[in-house]
C-alpha cells in the first residue's frame, strides 16, 4: 500500500506581460503517492526543502519566441531550483535518503521525472539552503562569470550591478581574493552598507540615489574599469560602457532591470566596444555545469576558512514563496533569496 | 639650395556635427622645401601618390569627450593612411625612392615628423593603391576581424554588413576561403550583384529594400547566424542579435550608422547576448599591427594565385578628395574608396 500524503504547490496562473504579482500564483493543496510510478525509469520522487528564488525565473512566466529556458506550463507549479531528499527513486544514480539539488517544483512533494541535471549532495556540513546560492547555480555563475568569462588578474579594477544579490555578493569577493579593486551598486543604504562591511567591496553606492550614473562610476573609477560584471542592464550599462578602460571585459549575466519591460530599453555607447576593444560575452549557466567539481573544490575550502561571507534571506513556509520571488523585482530581499519548506 | 615646390593640402575647417560636408574642408595651395628640416631626427619628406577615405575618419572631425583617434586640427590638412614616396629621410629606417604605406596629409608633400608606424613597401609588383586597402589597414581590419578574433570554422554561417566595402569584401572572401556560407548586405542593388557575382558571397541584399531586417536575416539564415561582422550598428545590429546561434560571436569593426548622428541610437535585444551566450568583441586595427607580417604571408599567395578578388573606386586628384570622403557616408563608393594624387 503506497503512502498518500496532501501536497501543498504554488500553481503557476497564466503567461504575463509586466511586473509579476503574487496572484500570478495560486496556492493550491492536492495529493501525491509517495512512490515513483511504474514505466518512470529514471525518476526520483523528493520531498522539497528549500526552493531558490532567482531572475531568470520571470522568463519562464512568458510566452515569447525563443525563450531560453523552459517556460511555465499555467495551472501546473512553478518550477525552479531546490534542495530535496529522495524519497523514492527507479535512478541508479539516487537513493531514498539522498539529498539532492536541482530544478524541481514548487510544493511539498515533487516527482522529477529525469534526474539528468540534479546533484547530489555530499557535503553537508554546511547549511543545506547554501545549494540554492553559493553552492549552486548562482555560485557558479559568480565563478563562471568571474573566474572563467573575465580573464581577470590582480590590481585591476571590478564593477558590480545588483552586487548584494546571490551572484554579485560573491563575484565581489571573488574579485577581492584575486587582488582587484572592488566597487558594488545597489538599490538601498543597507545593501551599500553589506557590501562595504560584511562583503569587504572597496566601495559601493545606491544606483538610486545617483542622478548621474556616468559621474558616479567616474567618482568610484577615475581610472575606469576593467571588469564589468553585468546583472542589471538598460541605463547602468550605458553608463558602464563610457567608463570601461582600453581592453576592458564585461560577463553579462543577467539583465534584471529589463525583464518586465515589455520591450527592451534601447542602449546607447556601444561603439565604445570598438574604441575600447571590450569584450561583451554572455553565458548561461547550465551550459558550464561540468565545471562543478572544479568549482567546489575552490569555494568548500573558502567557505570552511571563513573566508567567503554569504548572506541569504530565507522565508518560511511555501506559502510565502511568491512574495518571495516578486520581491526580487523590487530589491526587496537582501542576499539570496530563499525559501524555506520544510526542515530536514 | 633646397628646392621649394608648390604643394596643394586639403584643410579641415574647423569641428562638426553632423554629415560631413564638401565645405569642411578647403582646397589651399602654399609651397614646401623638401627637405627634412634641421632639428627632425626620424622625419620622412614624402610626395603622396595615393590617399585613403574611410569611415574613421569622421571620428577626428568632432570634438569628442574621449576620441580614440587624434582629432584633426583646424586649418591643418586633413590626415589619412595613404601612401607615399620618400624624397628625403633623416630616419635611419627609410631612404630616398622607398614607397612607404601609414599615416600621411592631405597634400601633395607631407613632412611625416616621426616614422612611427610607417610601413615599408616591399613588393611592388601588385598596384600601390592596394596598400590603402587590401595591403594596408582595411585588409588588416579585415583579418584580424575574422580570423584571429572570430574564431570561425568550417561550415558556420557568417553574415556581413557593408560587405561591398574595403573590409566586409575582404571578409566575405576570407570566409568562403575557410568554407563558410557568408551573406552580405549593402546599400544598392549594383553592390549586392557584386558581392554575389565577383566576391562569391552566397547571397546578399540590399538593407534599403527590407522594412524588416529581422525578417530578411532569418530568409537567409533560417538556422541562425555564427559569426556577423559589424560595419554598420545601430537597426541592423538590432536585428542581427535575434538570429545569432548560441554561442555567435560578433566582431565588432565599425558602426557606420551612428558616426553622423548627435547622439547614438539606443540598441535594444542585448539580452540575446546572454540567452546565446555571444561574444560581441571589439577591436581597433592599430593595435594589432604587430601581426602585420603573418598578414602579408597569409594575402599576399592570395592574390598572386588570383584566389581574391579586390574592387577598388579609384578617384582622380587631390581636388576630388573632400567628395570621395563625404561619399562614404552616402555609400556612393563602390569598393574600396582611394584618391590618386599623383602617378609614381
Amino acid at each position: 500500500m503506497v503512502e498518500e500524503v496532501s501536497n501543498k504547490q504554488i500553481i503557476f496562473k497564466d503567461y504575463i506581460n509586466g511586473f509579476p504579482k503574487e496572484s500570478d500564483m495560486i496556492l493550491k493543496t492536492s495529493t501525491i503517492k509517495l512512490k515513483v510510478p511504474e514505466g518512470c525509469n529514471d525518476a526520483v520522487l523528493v520531498k522539497n526543502l528549500y526552493l531558490s528564488c532567482d531572475p531568470y525565473m520571470r522568463s519562464r512566466m512568458s510566452k515569447l519566441d525563443d525563450n531560453y529556458v523552459p517556460i511555465f506550463t499555467p495551472g501546473s507549479p512553478i518550477m525552479g531550483y531546490g534542495v530535496a531528499k529522495v524519497v523514492d527513486s527507479s535512478s541508479p544514480n539516487f537513493k531514498k535518503g539522498d539529498l539532492i539539488w536541482g530544478m524541481t517544483g514548487w510544493e511539498d512533494y515533487s516527482l522529477i521525472k529525469s534526474t539528468e541535471g540534479l546533484f547530489k549532495i555530499h557535503c553537508t556540513d554546511v547549511p543545506l539552503s547554501y545549494y540554492t546560492g553559493i553552492l549552486g547555480m548562482p555560485g557558479m555563475s559568480a565563478y563562471v562569470g568571474f573566474n572563467e568569462i573575465s580573464s581577470p588578474k590582480q590590481g585591476e579594477t571590478v564593477f558590480i550591478s545588483a552586487a548584494s544579490g546571490a551572484v554579485g555578493q560573491l563575484v565581489g569577493q571573488f574579485a577581492k581574493l584575486l587582488g582587484c579593486y572592488v566597487v558594488g551598486s545597489a538599490g538601498t543604504q543597507d545593501k551599500v552598507n553589506l557590501l562595504k562591511s560584511k562583503f569587504g567591496f572597496d566601495d559601493a553606492f545606491n544606483y538610486k540615489e545617483e542622478a548621474d550614473l556616468n559621474a558616479a562610476l567616474k567618482r568610484y573609477f577615475p581610472q575606469g574599469i576593467d571588469i564589468y560584471f553585468e546583472n542589471v542592464g538598460g541605463k547602468m550599462l550605458e553608463a558602464v560602457l563610457l567608463n570601461m578602460k582600453l581592453n576592458g571585459r564585461i560577463a553579462t549575466c543577467g539583465m534584471i532591470s529589463q525583464y518586465n519591460l515589455d520591450e527592451e530599453e534601447g542602449v546607447r555607447n556601444l561603439f565604445v566596444i570598438i574604441t575600447k576593444q571590450i569584450r561583451m560575452q554572455g553565458f548561461l549557466v547550465f551550459h558550464h555545469y561540468s565545471l562543478y567539481p572544479k568549482f567546489m573544490d575552490f569555494i568548500l575550502p573558502l567557505i570552511k576558512q571563513g573566508k567567503i561571507a554569504y548572506v541569504e534571506d530565507v522565508d518560511e513556509g511555501l506559502e510565502s514563496a511568491p512574495a518571495a520571488l516578486i520581491g526580487l523585482f523590487s530589491g526587496r530581499n537582501v542576499g539570496k533569496q530563499v525559501v524555506r519548506v520544510a526542515y530536514e
